[in-house]
């Protein structure tokens, strides 16, 4: 073990570097781990912490139209986006704190540089050339967002990483895209009060989700005011003397706007990490190949979270993060299940699911019970606001097994955690049925499905 | 059959009796249904719907508050009571419509009038004098508010019936009661601006939850400015010269207010209800007693929802109606289940619970491991309000089943009712573990609770 300078060394400080750091570390490992920018990674610095703090934020312009049906008279209101940024920034700089005092707590040692893969077992820090030795070496350096780099004008663009510091508000925003990111960024802005357009190349947005729910969603968008442009893209892009930006597109629109931000996807950020010197094996689009417990082709180094393009979700990277480090320091191996992962998607309104889509279900199975319930959330019976709520559970009709439970509204996302319980368990209809309804809820709607709303056979 | 004018009579036309009316009806009986009052029973017109719509109501404020830390600046904001008021009762109308509808669709015959027993076959509507015959009685009456009739200046004090009709809101009110609807309207009067005062004779409110949950709701509610008095309650009421009452405590203190709201219980409505005609038998609080399948001593009246005081819930009564209505009308016998109960409470903050107390399953198992997990919702980290949200797992130690989980924060009714499917399933503390989290919501802590907080054997 002495031959090297650590037992560990984990490039990247994200959520999933850090778990397996941690862990590695408590397991009696020596362990060092470096991040080039700042620590607690993507979902932490930007993406999902700051991205819920801003939708938080953006709910608020609802809220106050809603008071009025409940009698409330609410005076003029303004926003600072500057102040936003600002309380938002200090809490990540607060949650960076505690993400890098819980990796000195137990002992790993923390570098402040970005890190590159030098042989099987060497990586060197860029700030100071230092080469260091491990015996394991832990890749954990996520993604980073695409662009379209052909587009003429390209330049112009933003992406999320931007959008969480951009100068000042705009007035009108074209995103660009159809993900959960795009989505997302899409209700903040508008919530914010800005003229907000989505521009999405498919036929729908929020592919990979069940189609009602997408289409759902889409509508409810709509109802808010944003401007949803379906099966076009920029063609090229132009900054205009006054410093707008027109963005022209396939189907022939020229959009002015103040920014466009692109939410096309994401790549592994392997680009010019070394790999290749270790001869780690990666896929076409830069994501590093490994086996179910996280190792690549190179005996000695591993990989965790979205730079494997598995399940690119922080609690995924953290659950690979700590099976690694549980099986090749703590003796104690497991391996994670991506087979059943609850998400959330925290477009407005919300989106929670788990488990199969009606689509993939009918793919793996002939008979299919579906119940679907569309209704007005209490709360919107007296604001007055035309927003619907959607539960869609799909169930296999032969077994009674639950396969997908599906839902649009208020807490989708809280919902469909314990959601993710339930399917984990192999729930039935009759599971569900059995429960006694919690009332008033919204979730109550999904123990009193009494007839399914559609029968789907052979 | 046709001896009788109806198969079915139920008297009562709240959440029990309508669902056992339809669902008879629909398996072929002839069925009439008499209320005294309005379609819905409590649930709908007096009870939980109009209460969750002051609930919603009473919580913008805080959005108010809370916007700020977000960089909105709110202007001046009123309140107009009579609004609410208006809104509520329109919303109130149209729900007891479509009740009303969905007995007339089915084919129930419907009459306004009360309704009481004259023998085990049948019923007189007092409105008319007609005596209605019916092969079985259903008797659904539900329950009514208490007051302590021997408190001098009880004349005085309002129930929650009347709290959904003030001519206008109090500037001060003091709601005596420590059970759910006494939390529940302390803070919807607190949150629509009332100084608010809570007076409970016993050592903590909420009797009959988990102990850390009592203690943590009465604390926020105290952090949100209502005052709590515990171990005290009123000896003597008076009015004052200018309107405002006078509240004499035990303990000693004169407590001026503008209204005084008794919510210290309530008991079947079952008074000159013509029972004892029908040799039909009740326990010392006049509450009926029936078998599980909820029939009476009496062969051919039954009793369902409140009136039983089994669980006194919305949606308990109507599974007893429908179990009622199927065991006898659709040969389709069955009972309810009692022993696993989700339920909320719309204090401010929310509870949600499931399963048992810490106390309660100390008594059935030796051996505990307690995982609990304080902290503050994310919505609070930029808001900066003082609230906590708090989650509570019992497991027991040998099996490692979930006996109970308590949740206080925002969304713990919704997530209390799909934790309920859980427990129902027999979930044990490994399904909850082996769940990935869904990032970022409030529920993941439920599947991320590592070790226990306490460890009780023995």
């Amino acid at each position: 073990m002495t031959d090297y300078d650590y037992d560990l060394f984990v490039i990247g400080g994200g959520s999933g570097g850090v778990r397996a750091a941690r862990i590695a570390a408590t397991h009696g490992a020596r362990v060092g781990i470096a991040e080039e920018y700042r620590y607690g990674g993507t979902c932490v610095i930007r993406g999902c912490v700051p991205k819920k703090l801003f939708v938080y934020a953006s709910k608020f312009s609802e809220e106050f139209e809603d008071a009025e049906g409940f009698g409330w008279t609410v005076g003029e209101r303004g926003f600072s986006w500057d102040k936003l940024i600002a309380a938002k920034d200090q809490e990540i700089t607060r949650l960076e704190g505690i993400y890098r005092r819980n990796l000195e707590s137990t002992k790993v040692e923390v570098h402040d540089s970005r890190a590159v893969i030098e042989d099987a077992h060497t990586v060197r820090l860029l700030s100071t050339g230092q080469k260091i030795s491990a015996k394991y070496i832990l890749v954990a350096v996520g993604a980073s967002p695409n662009v379209d780099t052909e587009l003429p004008g390209v330049e112009h663009v933003i992406t999320s990483n931007e959008a969480f510091h951009l100068a000042e508000l705009p007035r009108r925003v074209v995103v660009a895209g159809g993900g959960y990111i795009a989505v997302e960024f899409a209700g903040i802005f508008n919530g914010l009060g800005v003229e907000t357009t989505l521009i999405y190349r498919g036929e729908e947005i929020l592919r990979g989700f069940d189609w009602d729910l997408r289409t759902m969603v889409r509508q409810e968008m709509e109802k808010k005011g944003i401007r949803v442009l379906r099966q076009d893209t920029f063609t090229r892009i132009e900054k205009n003397a006054d410093g707008s930006l027109t963005g022209h597109t396939k189907a022939g629109l020229a959009l002015e706007t103040d920014q466009i931000m692109f939410a096309i996807g994401r790549k592994p950020h392997t680009r010019d990490l070394g790999l290749d010197k270790a001869g780690v094996e990666m896929d076409p689009s830069g994501a590093i190949r490994v086996s179910a417990d996280s190792k690549t082709n190179v005996d000695s180094i591993y990989a965790v979270g979205d730079v494997t393009d598995r399940a690119n979700l922080t609690p995924v990277a953290i659950r690979e993060g700590h099976a690694f480090a549980d099986t090749v320091f703590g003796d104690k191996p497991w391996t994670v299940d991506h087979s059943l992962i609850a998400t959330a998607v925290f477009s407005q309104p919300e989106m929670g699911t788990v488990g199969l889509t009606q689509d993939e279900a009918l793919q793996r199975t002939p008979n299919l019970d579906i119940y679907k319930s569309s209704f007005r959330p209490m709360k919107h019976t007296l604001s007055g606001r035309d927003e619907k709520m959607l539960m869609k559970m799909i169930v296999d009709a032969d077994s009674q097994k639950v396969l997908g439970v599906h839902v649009v509204g208020p807490d989708a996302g809280e919902l469909a955690q314990i959601l993710g319980v339930t399917l984990q368990m192999g729930a039935t209809k009759a599971d569900f049925d059995r429960t006694i309804a919690v009332h008033p809820t919204a979730a109550e709607e999904l123990v009193t499905m009494r007839e399914p709303t559609e029968r789907l056979r052979g």
